[in-house]
């Protein structure tokens, strides 16, 4: 986070890129980017949720970006525009270019003779290329990474290091791989026959559109007969499990330790929150919010925000309480018995 | 899955290598294996379940598999057997061969002139043997793996890319340990002393049976004083936690996401849902299955599915349900007191 | 396991370097640790839990820890000490010291030349160190392992194999970082923008303090605009995701298969058992135990257990109870409506 040899930017040049009106000295510089709280000198800051708009005025921030409504909250130099958040996330990309490899294949690499590396792709030290395997223009594989045979990889991917992509997989341009992630490992399939399980061949590959995020850690088996399929757009946070034959509906967001049994088909613009567990063989309408730490073992057919979790307690009263889940049916039955009782009562 | 270049198998030939009886014309010929609803030409499906009987009226697949029961259901070339599935799997097996490395140590490899690797062993691009390690006859070390000092892998084991087994770890023959998984990382194991935790040394081992297949990010941690024990034929999905001490009884399928926690017995033929939890220093009898998302708490002594899940509903719903949970008792006490009033009143 | 070329240890050697009072024959030797059941010559067992006790009259071990309330519960030489269990440790570990490799830097890692290695540190084969990079005194990077541009790793830190570092991050002194886990992944952080998710950078780092243990396949990510931290002697086990700008306290321990999502502060000396889940944006006191599976969805102030569990069933009587807790409302209703009768009833 040191910001010395950052660029700086005219609140007037930021404008010109991305659009909103300046408001106030708009030959402000600003280098970074940072939060109300925290910001200083030459930093530019953002107001995306009303509840923090109380910050404006204790602020040290040289320049900040609001909306049509927070126009005039603030006397700083400032950038009025529709979405601040995304405004932020621009600026913030802006200033803070990722660092890239040089285009060129580490001398430490081990890239098979029939793959094909763009000239302008960087294969990193330690990174193993197979056979047919095709890595797109300016696309980056990692440190340690290992693509397998005839993958594909688009243009301006990003594998980082020790990310695994199993063979005949194919990835999308502008996909962010991060470490740990495994892309096409077989698929959970097995028969029972005379008291061993056997195996089934996992023929299918995985798919993975443009613009995907795989977060660090997560796993996305390859179909049994067909592909597994992330649409373009979808992003995927760590320790998630994506199982054989599924698809991801695109613009998904999934959060961190969710698990997805195979076949299960997910729509558009769902929100799964950390730790929700999808059953197999369901469908999941477009727009669905799942809750955090939800178990969904049906289909769900209309958008809306579903949940399943026990409410937490101290323990002493968890126990109490939990205690007598198992005697619902007993508490029900005796409501009904009540509720005779009293009627006969009334009719005597 | 192109199946352009692939053998093809005539009916006959299939049930002379798996058994089974063929009805229609036995020289029918077979290159690949697909879905009822997809299969085309050259193409065998197979009926294992008998809601999607009626898509044997629209298949296009050349022949099919399918059981006695079912051996008038279709005028197609079929096979006739005990076990469709299985069967499935057999000949999914034959035409999709899996593509093996070249025997032989890559020259990007590192392997400790005190290891000793099986002639007919394949060790993979920047895969790294210690001092020591064993390497059993046809067996594949990915690229980028670890295999640490003193393990021994059995004969034609494959660790994909990417995989870690720690020191002195024993793997079986056939074992499958996907990519990312690890062996033998420590156990989580201190003993509070002074306000800091003190490491207790994990001096055991991970001993792997024949036949395991290990998923993706899958981590089985060495035992404290003795070893964790997989058994033969376990199939463990990705991600999963198993904790020191372990053991998992031999032919036990446990799903992706689950955690077991350390110094758990758990019997054969057993099957772990998605996401359950298994808490430490338990013992869970041979053929219990347990459902997905469930918190193993207690020993279970008896075979017999069990569960442990909060029912989903719509948000507001779950909101006007779960705020309830915590007055069970409140609840109960007013159904007794109510019980109470209408005994007196019949008393009167 | 194999404890023959194991150096040797009297009671009496043990007592001047760990303290505690030998009873007993102070020359008895002893070459490794094990429970009291398995214990046998030469071997040094403890007592640190009561309800083993029984185990003393049979345990075959030539030496036994213990505190002074056990005392004379056996005959056995033994070390009356305070505290048996963190006594082990320290034995444990001195009679299996640490396998380490040879200092210095393996000809087949790539280090970079602008990074900074110790003559004292270890880098294995096909280790990645990018430029910037600083390894501490004796410290080890093992095989396969990558360690980013401008990280800093402290002294005797170890990095297991596979193990991934992003660049920036730093990590302190004695950090033990097992294989898969990842340090410093982008946190999941993004903003919707016409209908399209736009990413966040991720400008922050990763901090891990002093004698902290990061479990295998575990993933910190990186700060979004500030430093996600891990402050000194907390423990994580594998499969842990800890999102970004979360802070956990010292001495804080979390089991396998955790979610922490971002921006949430977890006090000191926590304790979280395996699989909770913790929401994001939530505060939690010092010494606050959460049970295992719990998701907590609001922020806690004072220590304590907490619990949200659903409690396991029979599948059969799970479904009867289950189905009520979507009724909860309307038994509850009932409850009133019985009530408000016998209130009428009784005034009549």
């Amino acid at each position: 986070m040191t910001g010395d040899a950052r660029k700086s930017f005219s609140l007037a040049e930021l404008a010109e890129r991305f659009g909103g009106n300046v408001v106030g000295d708009a030959a402000t510089r600003i280098r970074q980017v940072a939060p109300l709280e925290t910001a200083g000198p030459e930093e530019l800051s953002f107001l995306a949720n009303r509840k923090y708009q109380k910050l404006l005025a204790s602020t040290r921030a040289h320049a900040v970006i609001l909306d049509e409504e927070a126009r005039d909250a603030t006397a700083l130099p400032r950038i009025v525009c529709k979405n601040p958040y995304a405004y932020y996330a621009r600026v913030a990309a802006l200033v803070n270019p990722e660092l890239m490899p040089e285009p060129g294949i580490h001398p430490q690499a081990a890239v098979h003779a029939g793959a094909r590396v763009a000239a302008s792709a960087s294969v990193c030290a330690c990174a193993v290329i197979e056979e047919g395997a095709e890595i797109g223009d300016g696309a980056v594989i990692g440190a340690n990474c290992f693509v397998g045979r005839g993958v594909r990889i688009g243009r301006r991917t990003r594998l980082h290091a020790n990310a695994t992509v199993y063979h005949d997989c194919v990835i999308g341009e502008r996909v962010i791989i991060h470490s740990g992630a495994v892309v096409g490992a077989d698929g959970f399939g097995m028969a029972m026959d005379e008291g061993r399980w056997l195996k089934i061949p996992q023929i299918g590959r995985v798919v993975i559109g443009d613009d995907v995020e795989v977060g660090a850690n997560t796993a996305i088996d390859r179909g049994a007969l067909e592909d597994t399929v992330i649409e373009e757009g979808v992003k995927l946070d760590n320790q998630i499990q994506i199982g054989h034959n599924c698809r991801i509906g695109a613009h998904t967001a999934i959060a961190g330790c969710v698990g997805i049994a195979g076949s299960t088909r997910i729509g558009s613009y769902c929100q799964l929150g950390g730790s929700a567990m999808i059953s197999g063989h369901l469908t999941i309408a477009d727009r669905v919010v799942i809750s955090a730490g939800t178990l969904v073992a049906k289909s769900i057919a209309r958008p809306g925000t579903y949940t399943a979790v026990f409410p937490m307690s101290p323990h002493d009263e968890w126990l109490r309480n939990a205690s007598l889940i198992r005697h619902l049916h007993e508490m029900m039955d005796r409501i009904r018995k009540l509720e005779d009782e009293i009627k006969k009562m009334e009719r005597k």
